[in-house]
């Protein structure tokens, strides 16, 4: 299954660099984009994996009425990293999970700039390529955190920059992608410790969490709780030596 | 002159990757962290340049002791993004700026990890290799702005958050490199429209200042006037459509 996931993604990394100016259109929410690009990118993937996969159900970014049940679903992010994408920031990333009974089973993220296939199946390890990839086990004092911003959320905003001032001062230092997906990788490699955002999408975040967890890392809701994957969440990741910390302060933070 | 530096900076940036675990070591203030290999390119590149041009002086992160002259004098930063280098992050350039009588003449970044010169000389434009670099011309509420948190000055961290969350509802979104060089490589480049970062040294943005100017752009310090490079400012750069009104926004954060 893990083979042809990735040669389905391949294939749709080649589709995604081909565009020289792809139209871009505003979906109505603060900074929320999406481009000719995306919609391609998704009904590629749709189709190709319906072929493979006939009983699959899909729950994706830009299909309407997304419902989660326990069959097989793939939960698609054409492109994380929309606005990237267009600002040729030559970071984003095709991001296909597979849950069963509302658990991720498979997850492969790929990055076409790169040539990076990032994926996992449950209990076979999380890899790039051929390397097996680790968490870091740096405490929260050393921690590099990726920072969600959830941009299209007006009401969140005040919350978010509150959380980077609380957060500066117990951690190293915070990075922004602008493709969660891409920072769940980084954290998957080692590469930063932590991740979170107020408000984060399935899509965003499917194949990314067995990613981490398959690396030796966890995933969660900020507020308690496994992540889940039927509607957006506060979403948070990090290696298990900072993981409780880190929801402990920002649940704090939250309500402070 | 630009011949000559980048030749230098080329050899520079292979002793840069030329580390497989180069230790790291704390210079004291928080997440201030130094690497055998920024003192090492530093050697190399102050070395080199004494030597081909045996007037100059030199300003560099690494060196105790640093004072401005109207002289020639290098502004160096041997490794811009020291913490994305030793987590392997890809992300880190070396930036040399030239500037006489206190002004940017010549400035060169180079980006080892993707073999990337970006340069600029006063008054013939910016350029990367052999394309040349224009800013965008994107209004402040589509513009992408780059994050710079003062990571090293805990008494700035609760005034960066509150920029966030103030900053955020006024622009597209935010990003954070963990390099300010690249920001200003970025801006210059067009794949974002701004940065800022409330306390920044003249090594981080000397060079940078250059290729933003040189491109379209505009560098400043936040609370008025240009940019100067005798201490550290709190440091802006935008392209010229959104520089006044980010000004503005950002001096009414600060005082709120």
């Amino acid at each position: 299954m893990m083979n042809q996931l990735e040669a389905v993604l391949r294939k749709a990394g080649d589709i995604m660099l081909h565009w020289e100016n792809p139209a871009v259109f505003s979906k109505g929410k603060h900074a929320d984009f999406v481009t000719e690009a995306d919609v391609a990118v998704q009904d590629f993937l749709m189709e190709q994996l319906a072929r493979l996969f006939p009983t699959a159900k899909f729950f994706a970014e830009e299909k309407k009425d997304n419902v989660l049940t326990d069959d097989l679903t793939f939960i698609i992010d054409p492109i994380d990293g929309t606005t990237n994408y267009f600002r040729r920031r030559a970071c984003s990333v095709i991001s296909v999970g597979a849950v069963e009974n509302k658990r991720p089973v498979l997850g492969a993220i790929y990055d076409p700039y790169h040539s990076r296939m990032f994926h996992a199946e449950k209990g076979k390890g999380a890899w790039c390529g051929a390397k097996r990839l680790q968490v870091s086990q740096e405490p929260l004092e050393r921690a590099l955190i990726g920072l969600g911003t959830s941009p299209y959320y007006d009401e969140l905003m005040e919350l978010t920059g509150r959380t980077v001032g609380a957060l500066m001062p117990r951690c190293a230092d915070l990075r922004r992608t602008g493709s969660a997906a891409m920072e769940l990788c980084d954290i998957a490699a080692g590469r930063s410790d932590a991740c979170f955002e107020w408000l984060l999408q399935p899509w965003d975040y499917c194949a990314g969490v067995l990613l981490v967890e398959e690396a030796g890392g966890r995933c969660g809701n900020i507020m308690g709780g496994d992540a889940t994957y039927d509607k957006g969440i506060p979403f948070m990741a990090a290696n298990n030596v900072c993981f409780e910390e880190l929801r402990t302060l920002l649940q704090k933070i939250k309500y402070e």
